[in-house]
């Protein structure tokens, strides 16, 4: 999906939320459990229940890992019913890969490659082995790159606010900067936490354009009007995605109905920001 | 494998070598291709070839993953076999994962848990998003956390000779000296490549006792003698890498043959280089 489909999907379902499907079989609700296809069968009723309020769907693949070989076949079922639908979604391979080209290149195929298994439209990656390990992500027609530049979790503080003894910049500003070379706004999207939203004007300054992913609003603490305030463009640039918050809104027989009314809370809220701007 | 083992194992075999298992159907020899468990056959080829010679094997995921899930049943017969073996051997997934704490357990159960399908000993994982990305890798007894921290590639140039403001230290540097609190000598390593051995001597004054596992020799430009120079503790603390150089050394019907003649070589520089000091 390229950068214009994208927008325009956006506009259309007057909203910027991506649903996280981080499927975790020791959180779902009893009966997906120990069952044929459980995992899929939940991921399924979720997108079944948010897609008429969600443009985008992130499967982290470390919970599909975690169940072996089965858990990839799981995902895999995920993403032949996603692609199925009558209704479009941009889907996000959480995989945070990164490798020396020739093999960031086998990463590429397995994820991105429309004749793959998966056929993601994008993939967030670790910049820490730079430019040879990002740029065969950019490869592939409409689909992206999404940098992690700033992420939500504690450990962000331990290496990414690292100032440059050089140009006094911080890591993450100088993976924005650096990147920029690397792709364009048509194929290159950056992760920026929620949890630091007052640093959005610091990461606005370096990439105004580009895409942001922002994961960290709702369980992770970070707040949804903050970051719109902070990161909104003319034609949206964010994804803002939430996962726990959605899909464990409830484990018992209630618990799509319950997601399903957590995304369109969100919907709701992500209309009105849009108002006069975006849409 | 725990590092007395691993110590012992280093000694008895008279080497550190490791063999990177990157086995892409492309460049193996015909017979293999198309040809049902064609990786796995060439792998288990390769392992036998080499055993005597290496103390380590690092299947690198991504040329299992752009198989898709194929590939990585193939993988894991390579693994059964590995587990099998009356010879032991040091099993690394250079995976290269990290992300926030709850999913890098995902991601430790996937790959090192004893229970589950793989059993590596270890993993690589990027320090990019911090302590609580890498110290659920650590929970596992016996098991290994690989961090890059000077990778062998030209992308290692952007971002992680980048000097910090405060200190003075190199973004390598700092990611080193942090580390040490979120693990032992016990159950942390470095991938630290062959392409800067100048730059071992910087990486011994901050981790002098830690193991190093090393990239680059061969294929990439890495000399062995320069990394024994710089990196050898008198336990060893080195495991040398060697990819293509070994496994690709011939693409006709003696590439075992050649592969272990590869190995073999190497095996016999290390036993010269480790003379006096480690054994």
């Amino acid at each position: 999906m390229n950068r214009k489909e994208l927008v325009e999907l956006i506009r259309e379902r007057r909203s910027f939320l991506c649903v996280g499907l981080d499927t975790d079989m020791a959180k779902v609700p009893e009966k997906f459990r120990g069952v044929k296809d459980g995992a899929f069968e939940f991921n399924r009723a979720i997108i079944d229940a948010t897609i008429d309020y969600a443009v985008a769907y992130k499967p982290n693949l470390a919970f599909y890992e975690s169940m072996g070989i089965e858990g990839l076949r799981q995902l895999k079922l995920t993403m032949d019913y996603l692609h199925g639908l009558g209704k479009k979604a941009f889907v996000i391979a959480d995989a945070k890969r990164g490798d020396i080209g020739n093999t960031s290149q086998q990463y590429a195929k397995a994820f991105l490659d429309p004749e793959g298994e998966f056929g993601f439209d994008a993939m967030t990656i670790a910049p820490y082995m730079g430019e040879d390990s990002v740029v065969p992500f950019t490869k592939y027609e409409g689909k992206w790159v999404v940098l992690l530049a700033l992420t939500s979790n504690k450990g962000a503080f331990d290496f990414q606010l690292m100032r440059d003894a050089e140009s006094g910049k911080r890591l993450f500003e100088v993976v924005l900067e650096r990147s920029k070379a690397w792709g364009t706004v048509e194929n290159m999207m950056y992760v920026v936490g929620a949890t630091k939203a007052e640093m959005l004007d610091d990461v606005r300054r370096v990439v105004p354009d580009s895409f942001l992913l922002v994961p960290g609003v709702g369980a992770q603490g970070g707040s949804l009007e903050e970051v719109a305030r902070h990161g909104l463009t003319k034609d949206c640039g964010l994804l803002v995605n939430s996962s726990r918050g959605i899909i464990y809104a409830s484990n018992g027989e209630d618990f799509a109905e319950r997601a399903g009314e957590e995304a369109r809370k969100l919907q709701g809220q992500m209309e009105e920001l849009m108002k006069g701007t975006v849409l």
